[in-house]
């Protein structure tokens, strides 16, 4: 049997790295230039004839990353390769699942028939699934997803001695109370009031905090505002000083500092794309979902 | 029958005005947001049912482009278009049309497939050919070539009065020649002479002067170091200081400067790509060749 073999898209070079460390796969050479115009060069220098190729790219701005995604795997596959897959830590493009207003695009639907055309199969860490409940009504290719909430557990479990989770949205109850549960600690689920596309507020939560530390935790952190709402709402209350979890590492500018400024502790995530605030490793989810999906397909 | 319309990609509302204009065709209205993440939202609020749709986006630094334009046709099909065409002024990825060394990516060919399965015909001005002798082998939809040179050729009788067409190399012959013809005036190709990767030098031209202004004119200038070769072997010989013509105006940071300390009395280019040079417009050959394409299919 031939060895699979994985290409690392430029910037997921140490996400590429630590797979391959955890399936005990090569990473391959490659070679990425820019021209002028922003067209690139790539070549690939490892053999990939009869190879399972994994590309690994996270994809956030998506639209530098995703033309060479595309060539990439059409690179591997011209050179030989029987089978080429995408590991996307980060997964763009789910948000516009549904048409809200008249004329709009539904770019999840789109970016998703792509990829379909262009990789076998794809992996990526909790993706922001709201009205489809899983990726199959959007991709034709086999998908699996990894979990972030066993590590993000271990992490809380290693680091915060008393801890109360705090989901700030109905929609982050999804992740919020699969941790509570992986480390037997209590959590809460506030509720989003949108006065209108701007005004939008978070619930008081109903909790006694005595000792425990609130920590506050959200699939995407991105303008930070559902992050900030709730961290306002925890510090009115007199809690601890809350820390701030979140999967997908979008972050506008200076989220962090506002969150902080706001009382946070600290604020964290996993390394699905890379920031300086990753501090939760989701390699080992990734590779036993990757190694799963392979032998299955 | 229902009236064709075009919808602009952001960046490209100067030439889809100007090919609205011509095709007496309404350009539509559309609204495109972008997330801190680098994804977009894009919405058309003009009717696209039956309608013929011309999605205009010139290809510069493509990487940015290009998943707007794939959205737009989609959006514009999911919204009942009959038929969808791209009108892209500049075509990028043409440069890499076979594999030099092995590994190599055959980035022409991917590209080319990717825009195959987006839309349904493509108008481009001169692209990049070398080695294929026109865009059939590459792309599987009908394509069509609109020609600046007789927009060069009209600027040049109006601009200069007793023109000498230069051609920096062989590759440009293709285009000097035609301007040369269309306008009566004589013309002379050089040589690029490669000694290495980096180490290319341009002929002497075999020319008397007198008081003949030479106009060099190549299809691209991106470092502009075929277009800087020769004008140092034109200044070298002492003729007028020559005007330098570029169809598509990739320009790498100061090339223009460049080649006016070089001795170019100025450096000019049509509006292919938005750029302070732009000097020559080819929007009535676009839409001449628009037409006769969406006739003919």
């Amino acid at each position: 049997m031939v060895v699979p073999i994985i290409v690392s898209a430029p910037g997921s070079e140490d996400h590429a790295a630590r797979l391959g460390k955890q399936l005990n796969v090569p990473v391959a050479e490659l070679e990425v230039r820019r021209f002028p115009d922003g067209e690139f060069y790539c070549r690939l220098h490892s053999d990939m004839r009869g190879r399972d190729v994994i590309v690994v790219s996270t994809l956030d701005n998506p639209t530098d990353k995703f033309l060479l995604v595309a060539f990439l795997a059409e690179t591997a596959r011209d050179l030989g390769a029987k089978r080429v897959g995408l590991v996307a830590p980060y997964l763009s493009f789910m948000r516009q699942d549904i048409r809200f207003h008249p004329g709009e695009g539904i770019t999840s639907v789109y970016f998703a028939k792509l990829m379909s055309s262009l990789v076998d199969w794809l992996v990526t860490v909790d993706p922001h699934l709201h009205r489809h409940p899983s990726l199959a009504p959007l991709y034709k290719i086999p998908t699996a997803i990894a979990r972030a909430a066993p590590a993000i557990g271990a992490w809380v479990k290693a680091n915060v001695a008393s801890p109360i989770l705090i989901g700030p949205d109905a929609e982050s109850a999804q992740w919020v109370s699969v941790v509570a549960k992986e480390i037997g600690a209590p959590h809460v689920v506030l509720e989003k009031i949108r006065r209108g596309d701007r005004d939008v507020s978070i619930s008081q939560p109903n909790v006694v905090w005595g000792e425990r530390t609130p920590v506050i935790i959200d699939d995407i952190i991105s303008t930070g505002r559902t992050m900030l709402g709730a961290v306002e709402q925890v510090v009115a209350q007199g809690a601890p000083a809350p820390i701030c979890i979140g999967i997908h590492a979008v972050f506008a500018d200076a989220v962090q500092e506002t969150l902080m400024a706001a009382g946070a502790s600290s604020v964290i995530s996993c390394n699905t794309i890379k920031h300086g605030t990753n501090a939760i490793c989701v390699s080992q989810a990734v590779a036993d979902t990757t190694r799963a999906l392979m032998r299955a397909n």
